[in-house]
């Protein structure tokens, strides 16, 4: 018997919504037998190509959002503080997931988990590539010491896999973070934990969905 | 004993996020002794007071929200179908509901009630203000006949009325449809509903809402 296809995670590591998603979505997931293929990548980058403004760009819209973060973030039960010097550069964080992919999947999810933790409540500087290289280092020796994935972190193998998967996302028509998409079907936003939990117990029909618009 | 403050629920009468909240909003309110005071606005005129762009303008973004208001329905268990030439002018619904209220508000609430389900679920084209004054004239025939209410519609004091709501949502900073106001604290989107019960129960804190962006 074939396993069911996974769910595509689509993610910015600086989405604090994105964050309470990745704290979420696997266990729910499992509950209906199903796994999740994480996808980090730059938000702002995939918007741009898709001709949408980045979503903090309006003072009245981030106001509200700062606000409802924590608020959501209570409702969820997830622990969250918003990190001083938010949103904070991904680009690091989103090769280093990609690098580690390549060698060790399980471990690249775990890895992705623990930067959106150490980010939304340690406020640890996750854009910084020198903090990032030294996780990458710590997850998965294979790939060497601190400054061997500093290197990696700037080189071309990093940048063409986070490429590959922008691209992919601007196809995907991923207009926000988090983005989860079941049997290709798309969920935008924390807010559709339930529609996705009652999709996958059968509870309210799947119907493909039908882009109109070119990509 | 003084009676709670009623919610405040601003909508577009062409809203289907905002049709779905009024389908519910009433009844949640009440199971925790409150009222809710309806508040229909001209979305589109608030938005470009605060510098945002309309909801429906990018074309993935449009796609996506026609698959979900079908998909959110279905969830939320409220009769609905996308009616042709969505979405419909909706000046002169708003109008007729302030002109209503002004004699009756408890008939203007089943007015704007009536005015969404005739929309959303038998495609009445509520854009066209002589079917807005039929209705009016039948709710309160204080206000007179079917012609007397077009003219009303047309009249200053329904422009006026109108234009005051639309201020207010603006210095509401009412960036969408539906807007939930609890006691001074926002909720945007029918996905809030689960937050707005929380908090109306206990269960959830209510935190004042810090504005720091100029209205």
């Amino acid at each position: 018997m074939q396993a069911p296809a996974p769910l595509h995670f689509w993610f910015d590591f600086a989405s604090p919504y994105g964050y309470f998603m990745g704290e979420k979505i696997d266990a729910l997931a499992a509950r209906h037998g199903r796994s999740v293929r994480w996808r980090p990548i730059l938000l702002f980058a995939v918007l741009r190509a898709l001709g949408l403004p980045a979503p903090l760009e309006n003072p009245v819209k981030r106001d509200y959002m700062a606000h409802d973060f924590e608020r959501s973030a209570r409702h969820l039960g997830v622990d969250f503080r918003l990190p001083p010097g938010f949103p904070a550069i991904t680009q690091h964080a989103a090769r280093g997931f990609y690098l580690l992919e390549a060698v060790d999947a399980q471990a690249a999810v775990r890895f992705a988990r623990g930067v959106m933790r150490a980010y939304f409540v340690d406020a640890t500087p996750i854009g910084d590539p020198a903090v990032v290289a030294r996780w990458l280092a710590a997850q998965a020796p294979v790939l060497g010491n601190a400054d061997t994935c500093l290197q990696l972190l700037q080189g071309a193998q990093a940048r063409s896999l986070l490429a590959a998967a922008v691209d992919e996302a601007v196809r995907q028509r991923v207009f926000g973070s988090p983005f989860v998409m079941v049997d290709g079907e798309p969920f935008f936003g924390v807010d559709r934990l339930p529609q996705i939990d009652a999709v996958l117990a059968g509870a309210l029909a799947s119907r493909p969905f039908t882009a109109l618009a070119p990509p």
